[in-house]
């Protein structure tokens, strides 16, 4: 049987790599002209334009799909998973990185169809790669398979994670004591490259063995999510239970060990639903 | 007047890029056969095989040339700055980096006469990034000249630092508390690039406003030092006061205002000083 939705995702990888270089034409052009007070003006122009630019071709050859993105839900869009077809796009995931050209920034498609991620694409920018997994046919890093970290020893591990944006103390808390406990299991180390997307691509590529957070949105991991599992890795609550990516929170891993491993150490908190009806 | 030091640094460049092909190639064939105990030889085995062949190469050059290597000074040599000229070579910045592929792995070769470092070398080898600094004449990053960050509001700011190695329960709660005064100033993110002469080169390039670490050692930070003055950049202690290579803490930003705003927030403690007589 032919893959239908082999078209929707060579088309996602097309778009992905066309926003790249918005992206990457956006922080050679403007940040010259870029003043200190201009670059949230600098991002939330180019994180627009950017959605769009995916949203219109898309809509373009595939016009009874709909779609939750980052732009658009701040706009005030719905954000439900139904059972249609739906396009889940971040345009700029590592928005603070974008400003301060720091080179880790992503460009995420994810794409679900009955509650189930059927393909995803992060396109690294500033790194020139491409990730990609179709569900059940793997994960590729620039048409190379890609594999999680075979490394079950916690010790011998490097875990990644964010800050945030959070900076209510109790939450604070709660992320510093988290990290805390899972530094001094003790791993061998910790990193932060600032966007969920490649952070879960460097699970993916091995690279690191666990990332965990919580604050995350669906379209920063919904792509991510798939390229993980299909590169062999695992997903997971924090607190342990089936991933929720409307939940804001996530554990992805190399195996289960190392999940179940990090999440005795999380200490969680819940946070609004993506899909919360009073949100807006 | 010509440059009298302009052939070595030449010649560090020349021999950072080749230092730079062993590391890839260490990482390409020889991941392939490494298993989960052997990580560690292989660490040591490419550290030291990088070590010698840019000491060798430098002694045939200039022979009557002093060194500081990590691996050289692990075996037991002599950690000293005196003012003859030497070269500080950090062959493999980023091990853990290394280990797992996470792509910032750094060769890192500084030359400092009558205790003055006149040029620094940094090559990010899987990102391809050759960092050069020749004191008196500028920064650059293949080629294309460097310059800090013009940001000096803290609160638009990147800062990047490690949970290093350490992980002396009193040590940790420095580091956490630190970390955290930082975060919550706020600052407008917190990265973790897990080398330090990549994370210098990270304020160099006017991609993270600063970067603070206690832990590390001069073969770490000698060439990133000059790579982030030349750029335009402040270096200080910990406390504030002038930077001593030696002291095993480092202040990198991109401007006085800054480095004094991060300070204000640091705990610091002592370690053993790199040159310490009683440390072997």
């Amino acid at each position: 049987m032919a893959d239908i939705w082999q078209s929707a995702m060579d088309h996602a990888v097309a778009i992905a790599r066309k926003a790249g270089e918005v992206v990457r034409e956006a922080l050679r052009d403007d940040r010259k002209v870029m003043t200190k007070s201009s670059s949230v003006d600098l991002v939330t122009q180019t994180d627009q334009r950017v959605e769009q630019l995916i949203i219109q071709s898309v809509k373009e050859k595939f016009p009874t799909h709909k779609f939750i993105g980052e732009e658009s839900v701040a706009a005030g869009e719905a954000c439900d998973l139904t059972d249609s077809p739906t396009w889940i796009i971040d345009p700029i995931d590592g928005t603070t990185n974008f400003v301060h050209s720091f080179p880790f920034v992503a460009v995420s498609i994810g794409f679900s169809v009955n509650n189930q991620t059927e393909f995803g694409v992060v396109y690294s920018c500033l790194e020139d790669k491409m990730f990609t997994a179709r569900r059940g046919k793997g994960a590729f890093c620039n048409g190379e398979p890609l594999q999680v970290s075979d490394q079950e020893d916690i010790k011998q591990s490097i875990i990644a994670t964010e800050f945030g944006s959070n900076r209510d103390p109790e939450a604070v808390d709660k992320i510093f004591s988290s990290l805390r406990n899972i530094l001094c299991i003790p791993v061998h180390g910790v990193r932060s490259a600032g966007t969920a997307a490649i952070n879960m691509c460097l699970v993916a590529s091995g690279c690191v063995e666990a990332y965990y957070e919580i604050g995350i949105h669906v379209w920063d991991v919904a792509a991510g999510s798939l390229i993980v599992s299909e590169a062999g890795g695992v997903l997971m609550d924090v607190e342990g239970g089936e991933v929720d990516l409307m939940s804001r929170r996530i554990v992805a891993a190399n195996s289960r060990t190392i999940a179940e491993r990090i999440v005795k150490e999380i200490e969680s908190f819940s946070l609004p639903r993506d899909d919360a009806p009073t949100k807006h």
